[in-house]
């Protein structure tokens, strides 16, 4: 049996978008024969790196206000809860050191499908040391190790790897999609190309 | 009969995505039953008022770069034609004068049409005096006459009154599809679900 197309799925916790893609696409994978790679990883590092001190949402308070209704509107077309958590954006840092941790372990899906649904679905702050522990344990796993090794050297210097990878590849914003041949999609709304592209089918004409 | 719902259509001709839009929207709309108000502005004042001077595909080249990439791959999947004018983004001050001028006298839907192919489907430049020309007269009109008026101070001051309504509505990026009732959909992807709204088709629990 050939080996599975994958999609390299690049995101960010703090990203609204990133959540609306994280609850729906390992279906849609399965559906288009695709096998997904989860990528957590920071967007603070690359929009500090274009002089953004914070969420392009809050610097353009027009672009903002939009969002938020436009995330209303399609978490309900997608049947997705949607919550606004306070502030915003989260501190995603402990969480995407957990994430990353988890990656070699297997558990990074649940793991941050059960972030975003807490931030993006019930409006919780990620940024709380109660509720990732209450996510860990709840998955069965040693809340208190994973947290004091997500938190480690080791991991914390291979997530900066990460990040600097991501911006190094062209990554400017969240969700990102990137196919088997280097392929790039930006955001939910091309979830469905991306993977799509990744299994193979391509607009005509397009090299 | 009852009168159709209206979507307010606002393009910027230096868009790229508001091309992919102009060219099928009449379609589009017809088929849902709605009824296109073609609303020609200009982002440039918009941009330079939250400190851009130029095109945010500009100001971060990443991001740029993927843009055109998009570009390529959405306009195939349309079978529209693609190529990047230079310089980008253009100068679309006259055009975008003589497409307002235009509204009253029923011709601005076929003359944006024109602009965005020769702009992003040959790659030519719009602020060229001879091309808008070339274009108003193959519409048999008298190109000498519509310039002149269109750059007169009567529509050059009507022109910004309507910059000034975009702002104040919340426009920040183009294309942007407003419905009769006031709701807000930003860019080519937003246009099904723009159009849907505007028909009176909602997500489930939106209000």
């Amino acid at each position: 049996m050939p080996r599975r197309p994958i999609l390299d799925f690049w995101y960010e916790f703090a990203s609204t978008y990133s959540y609306l893609s994280a609850m729906r696409i390992e279906a849609l994978a399965a559906e288009a024969g695709v096998e997904v790679r989860w990528r957590p990883f920071l967007l603070g590092p690359i929009f500090a790196a274009q002089g953004w001190k914070t969420s392009p949402f809050n610097l353009f308070p027009a672009k903002g206000r939009y969002m938020w209704r436009d995330m209303t509107r399609e978490a309900a077309a997608l049947g997705l809860p949607c919550r606004q958590p306070q502030p915003f954006p989260q501190n995603s840092l402990t969480a995407t050191r957990v994430a990353f941790y988890g990656l070699e372990r297997g558990w990074t899906p649940d793991f941050s499908r059960a972030v975003f649904r807490a931030e993006f679905g019930d409006g919780r702050d990620i940024s709380e040391p109660g509720l990732l522990s209450a996510i860990l344990s709840e998955m069965r796993l040693d809340a208190g190790a994973v947290l004091r090794d997500a938190q480690g050297d080791t991991n914390k210097t291979r997530l900066k790897a990460i990040v600097e990878e991501a911006r190094s590849r062209g990554i400017f914003g969240a969700p990102t999609f990137i196919t088997d041949d280097g392929e790039m999609f930006w955001g939910n709304d091309r979830l469905g190309q991306a993977l799509a592209w990744a299994a193979g089918d391509r607009p005509a004409g397009v090299k």
